[in-house]
């Protein structure tokens, strides 16, 4: 299995210490050597680092852990292969243009051998992952659905989590996408999220010695959610999302959450 | 104006030594401090580093320089923005995926307004300049030819060389352009080519004070290519393209030459 790490702010925030417990799960306290990337929407656009090698051996990594890049939407994710070789076209996260948008995805968790039958419109995978193939169908059906971008973006998420729901009819599939304003989380099995803002307060890392003063980088008005495979920090209360459930956020907050057997709240 | 540089070689071989030069004209040696980029096809797949500001001042530009990545084909681009503001949206090269390829591209030069009229097809651009928009063109119009990749690339190649003409009647357009197999270079001003192979010698940086004995790192089978829109060694022997041609390259050599009036060799 893979590891998933994913921001939403509403405010440009650099995600240097989220980030630098969640390298050292990247082949130091964790399992997944097998590659890891993180991408960026900053407020003049999108860009990506992705390395087929551990993050924590990584002079990339090293690199973003020291040049703090200020974002609205992160995604980032360490990889334990399991469907597809090590290599860069296997290393998530992918990335589409869809209604001039750059979207953005990762995947934890591993799909039956059914995923080689899910229908590819618009876009093909260009390496040999389960989790790019789902991609590749869910955007395609999505721009099947809706060729120009929805007026009424409540009817793109009742169809997302649908096209998800039968994704975890295969498997594993938790998921983070993002077309850099909204962030999708999806659950399957496990993801973990917590929603920071004043007072600010201390909080360290599981995974590494570090600990971070919020207050010292934040103003009072600072809204900045991170969402996790497992959380990443011990003293502080996490939430963890149900399975099936859709979580659509914005600037840091939850604008809608979609549940198996409901609508939209 | 901005600046290109690429690279086609038969043996995964870093950029380092050619993009040390050509970052100093971002900034520094040059007027190109609008930000740069660099794509690698590698063999495992494909990944691009891009930053807006100024390459001679980029903490990821001395990344690339200090840590070589092994390619068979590279383009990179510095920028000196007359259409589009200094941000990452419009920051080269622009990528797109077509037949499960990623479809990397730069452009040199700038289009009269007549390129807002240049008809969109399944791409569509997230920036605001002339020079993604002539790659959404572009690639729209080859895909909307060739909904398949086509049996004889040659095909491909005259359609992509007409393309061009078109897009060179706009104004300056000198590009490159890459699916990772071939490297596409056609001028329109501006563009010049060596060919690197046994027996290696040694090349000097006319915009920095750098030397490499290419005998060092080679062995004698290397064929290494580098195309850029000025010589960047000034003890070599540069081959300038002339406007309206367009260079396939394979492996570091010349696979075919289509010029305005002439039919492929």
């Amino acid at each position: 299995m893979c590891e998933l790490l994913g921001m939403s702010a509403n405010v440009p925030t650099d995600i240097c210490f989220s980030f630098a417990g969640f390298l050292h799960r990247g082949g130091g306290t964790g399992p997944h050597r097998d590659g890891w990337g993180i991408a960026f929407y900053e407020e003049g656009g999108y860009r990506e680092f992705r390395d087929p090698h551990p993050s924590v051996d990584s002079p990339i990594a090293r690199l973003i852990c020291d040049y703090p890049i200020k974002s609205h939407v992160v995604i980032s994710h360490i990889r334990q292969a399991n469907v597809g070789g090590v290599r860069l076209a296997n290393t998530h996260p992918f990335t589409r243009e869809m209604w001039g948008r750059p979207w953005c995805y990762a995947h934890n968790g591993q799909l039956n051998k059914e995923w080689k039958a899910l229908p590819l419109g618009a876009y093909t995978p260009v390496g040999t992952t389960d989790s790019e193939h789902a991609f590749c169908f869910l955007m395609g059906e999505l721009r099947r659905a809706f060729p120009e971008p929805p007026t009424q973006p409540e009817r793109l998420w009742q169809h997302l989590h649908g096209l998800c729901e039968r994704l975890r009819g295969l498997g594993v599939f938790n998921l983070l996408l993002s077309d850099g304003i909204y962030l999708y989380t999806y659950c399957s099995t496990k993801l973990a999220h917590i929603t920071r803002r004043a007072p600010f307060g201390e909080a360290e890392l599981s995974d590494a010695e570090l600990t971070v003063n919020f207050a010292e980088h934040t103003t009072p008005n600072d809204v900045v959610s991170v969402i996790a495979t497992e959380p990443l920090t011990h003293n502080e209360t996490w939430q963890r999302m149900a399975p099936g459930e859709l979580l659509v956020w914005k600037e840091g907050e939850i604008q809608t959450r979609i549940s198996t057997d409901s609508t939209s709240e």
